[in-house]
């Protein structure tokens, strides 16, 4: 076994177990707080799921940075070196409205760049991960990168505020799709592109939301950025978008062109 | 075992069986035509499930009547005596973009009144069914009535047109909630409000939609119809809600009142 496979197995055991705790907690009372907001909410789940997470890397790799959602870890000033990026519970309404239809995601970067993405659906048992120049994985399973189809062709998930709004043209941008999807949560957002079932996505989004999503969309040849067209900034929530290449031009031509 | 029984074991066996060809035939190049627009869809598939399921129906209940989705049997004059409402793929372009996500939807009534329900979720082989007093089930497990919630308190499942449009205030009752999630198919709505994950839906559908739907909302002890408030009439497309009975009447007062 090659030290990058020992490595990813580590972190693949990490997040088994983080999982398996959340899961046995199901069924307890969660204490529900708000962050910014009504709908902005954070469990003691989530927190305990990034001091888990966080944990295991501090005692097995001390001099690495870590990026996290909750907790004060939101910010860093320099992406040097190896930084983990940790969304210990992505989509926490669901988590906590539906007990499923949430994800435990985890990226690694080197000086900046996505070398490892997990995004693990945990009450499906699946495990969608991969890296630069490894593929993409459900569990064991190599998958084929999706058919890239054009915006008309395609199903397109959606961020609900900017839906209902029409910020950035999304409400035109799904009526121009096969139709639009809602999940309240970028991570099966993501898996629903890697699959093929979605062809694009548009939200509002941190940088614990996208960044081991990034690692895998980039891997099957995705394209994403904010909604200028420029790189994602991983400083704070910004307009997301990610597309197939095609889906992906063809709504910068159409709806977000600059000169607008 | 009763008559009733045996009768349920029956329609079951149909579904099971619709299914597995379902699932057989996941792999094969589908026959997709436009029906009423671009986002239309049927499929050979759709056809064949409710071929499938008419025969077994006119073979073993040569009296009764069927309402289906498919091939001209969409209307009935007269709900008299036993009738059938079928919807053989629910959720047609989940099934064709997605290969999931799509449910089969059979419906017993008995004079115009649902008297059993049955919603398949093909791809993760859940079955939830029930009747009039008889309780709600999922494959073999007897479901609890949710907590029925506030408008506030519970996520929206929610038709993508009407939210994109404020139609009948659908963005505004999505804002209200704690949030809004759009699925593509009418069964998965449902089955997520006898869950407890969503606390109502909006949508324009038709007969078969609802039917199966119905029969297990009223026994769980939601209400529903259509959007003036006066019951769904079981012909033809019209705009549908259905909520917990503390969600549903303040939407109806803050709304959805006839005098604005």
């Amino acid at each position: 076994m090659t030290e990058t496979q020992k490595f990813i197995q580590t972190i693949q055991s990490w997040l088994f177990e983080a999982a398996d705790v959340i899961r046995m907690n199901l069924e307890s009372e969660l204490t529900v707080q708000q962050k910014n907001g009504r709908t902005d909410l954070v469990t003691n789940m989530d927190e305990q799921t990034q001091e888990f997470l966080m944990n295991k890397i501090q005692t097995n790799f001390p001099e690495d940075q870590i990026l996290g959602e909750e907790k004060g870890y939101n910010t860093l000033k320099s992406f040097a070196g190896r930084v983990w990026i940790i969304d210990p519970i992505d989509g926490t309404m669901n988590f906590v409205m539906e007990r499923e239809n949430f994800c435990i995601m985890l990226a690694v970067y080197e000086d900046g760049i996505g070398k490892l993405g997990f995004i693990y659906d945990v009450m499906r048992e699946e495990l969608y991960w991969g890296g630069k120049g490894l593929g993409v994985y459900r569990n064991n399973q190599l998958l084929k990168a999706p058919t890239m189809k054009a915006l008309a062709d395609g199903l397109w998930g959606m961020n609900a505020y900017m839906h209902g709004k029409n910020i950035h043209h999304a409400t035109e941008i799904g009526q121009a799709s096969m139709g639009v999807r809602i999940s309240g949560c970028a991570g099966l957002e993501i898996i629903a592109m890697l699959k093929g079932n979605h062809h694009g996505y548009l939200s509002n989004l941190s940088p614990w939301d996208y960044a081991a999503g990034l690692v895998l969309l980039e891997e099957f040849g995705f394209k994403y950025s904010g909604i200028t067209g420029k790189p994602l900034t991983f400083a704070g929530r910004e307009y997301f978008i990610a597309a197939t290449p095609e889906t992906y031009d063809e709504v910068f031509t159409r709806y977000l062109n600059e000169s607008e």
